[in-house]
């Protein structure tokens, strides 16, 4: 087969708010070779990935995305790597490339998944995708009762595991944040595993960091995520030195698989957390994964937007059976939940399965997406590169 | 005063070849504060650069550059610093930010020096720009004769120092690169500094590598530049072990000051390489300057395209002494020659100097960039949100 289309969609809430809900707008990528579909989702900023597809080429090393996948040959899974590597080479000095790819290379998986009526998870050789337990990812109330609350609810929703973050912690005094830490493990329960999110808080600075650790600890908090920005690896080596018990969890920024190895090679994290709508897609993801378990990092999923976004961030590791937690977003804006004709939810035990479907087994609903497409158009020298393509299945 | 307007301008050759020529196109930026105008470059993909620009918003942390920037207080150099840091926190998950706020940060910068009748290295805090010795970078001949002519001339020229790189080099067998290093040191003359740039053409395959180390050895090589990918961290550190005289350089792809660092503490480089036009601008560089500086590397501008370009690469270093080999580019297509009024060129010594002019010390040829102006358009649900603005002075 030849990949004979990629489309792109912008998706969009009619208010776009300033808060840090990533589910407010979405960037869907359909792909068709021969007589399939398959679709997928990039992470963030629709228009600049957009742009990222079309733009006239700079240089040898600076070509648009779409002169390295249209009309590739695409029969098996070895094709994908091919493409992509293409990609990366005629694109090295493209920077948005990354998270336009990643949307791509998604729909590529979907599409060879439904050709050979398979799982995804299958295709990248796990014979059995294990259950995952989700985790409720909440912002931390502006009061420690606001959080108690909060704690309370996703525990009576049947959650056992909850995240924390971003809101006032980490931005006020050392006490206020161990109040807010005591009213999240309150709520939760002493059962609950209690995740804390800073939110790059403290940019690179460890000796904020330092003293928060013991309220964290005091409250047997399974990880501290993003304390520092991605890139300040010895900053998390210095803070994971005097964590104890606390783990360092991060890498959501990272946007290629070497930043990835970086910090769990040189940043000693717990967990590594990638997007697959970021990253590159599903196979550096898998890699990752790879990389992680072969060196005792327990890998989790990040994502948060769609159901199509959800089960393409849990392939990568659905065969690692000790890498149970999932993040899992609870709190999605009316346009991530209409997006998919079927929802991923916790079973009656709580866990989360991805779909026993081909590809990664999620139907886009084409009319609602239709009604939160935003039109676009790009145009350079009078010729019209990009205008939004007609929204069919 | 207050940042009142920023604008983009794209401009192109009419031809873009697929050729490793960077200077083929080109993204300007002027910034207007109080009665000061400043201009600067961002390196490549320019309409995705202005994506990123004026797109809108996704979330709280994925905003268009635009919104952090206009209306701002622009008075001192720290404010510089200031602005750039909420552009990273309100464009955290906005992959193309770099590059787009490398060309308003030095645009600002610029300003600033104008303002204060006072060159950006002063302002940068070094009393002296030393001289800096020019490499001629050169593409490897096809054949070791044509690469031994190359070297040649460039030596005629005048040019101390020359690089050869990317065309057939490691693309072939051992003995064929070894016999382009022999020619390319011939040419050169047992004097000349040889710099040798493999274009990560190894990925990171060091047993690709390593068997061309012992020819660069006998051509006393001065450094071999991007054997690997920027991110391939370890495997830089495993041909460094092995590489004796030949020291290891790389960084051009670095967009964070973070992944400078991690090429200087874990990939053994000897000389660092960064693109003002990338990293984020003039401060960014300046950083990676002392930080290299304070650990024994040797800090190199990274430049291809205008003399506004190569003034702002030369700015950040232009108080170390003993950093002196610099990136002179030979081979401009007629845009970038033509986009500026002064030339930056080799004094009789040889030796290339920074302008001793306020700001960059480059006047933009308007008339010049307007016959490469590419007219360019942004819809979005109907309303345009870029529009190539009038180029004026």
């Amino acid at each position: 087969m030849r990949i004979e289309a990629v489309d792109f969609f912008y998706l969009s809430m009619p208010e776009v708010l300033d808060i840090g809900d990533g589910s407010q707008d979405a960037l869907l990528v359909r792909v068709q070779a021969g007589p399939y579909v398959g679709w997928g989702e990039c992470e963030a900023s629709p228009l600049v990935s957009i742009a990222s597809f079309v733009t006239p080429m700079s240089h040898s090393a600076c070509k648009p995305v779409r002169d390295s996948v249209l009309g590739q040959t695409l029969d098996t899974v070895a094709d994908i790597a091919r493409i992509c590597a293409v990609v990366h080479a005629n694109s090295l000095d493209l920077l948005q490339m990354p998270h336009t790819l990643s949307g791509i290379e998604i729909a590529l998986w979907d599409l060879l998944g439904k050709r050979f009526e398979t799982p995804v998870y299958k295709l990248l050789g796990a014979p059995t995708a294990y259950a995952k337990q989700p985790y409720a990812s909440q912002l931390f109330g502006d009061t420690p009762h606001e959080t108690y609350t909060k704690a309370r609810r996703v525990s009576a929703d049947g959650y056992r595991a909850a995240k924390f973050g971003w809101g006032p912690y980490g931005l006020g005094s050392v006490a206020a944040d161990a109040e807010q830490i005591a009213a999240a493990r309150e709520g939760l329960g002493s059962d609950g595993i209690l995740l804390v999110d800073a939110g790059t808080v403290w940019l690179d600075d460890v000796e904020r960091a330092l003293p928060r650790l013991a309220a964290l600890r005091a409250a047997d908090t399974t990880w501290l995520e993003e304390p520092f920005l991605s890139g300040a690896l010895s900053a998390y080596a210095a803070l994971a030195r005097q964590s104890g018990s606390v783990k360092m969890a991060g890498g959501e920024g990272c946007h290629s698989e070497y930043m990835a190895q970086h910090m769990i090679d040189y940043a000693a994290i717990g967990y590594v957390q990638i997007d697959t709508g970021r990253i590159g897609g599903i196979l550096p993801a898998y890699r990752v994964a790879q990389y992680a378990h072969a060196r005792g990092v327990t890998y989790v999923n990040h994502t948060f937007t769609s159901a199509l976004a959800l089960s393409a961030s849990l392939q990568p590791f659905a065969g690692l059976e000790h890498d149970v937690i999932c993040e899992y977003p609870v709190e999605l804006k009316p346009l991530a939940l209409a997006m998919t004709r079927q929802r991923i939810v916790p079973d009656d035990d709580g866990m989360v399965r991805i779909p026993d479907r081909p590809g990664l087994g999620i139907d886009i609903d084409i009319d609602a997406c239709r009604r939160y497409l935003v039109p676009c158009e790009i145009t350079v020298r009078g010729r019209v590169i990009y205008a939004t393509p007609e929204l069919s299945a």
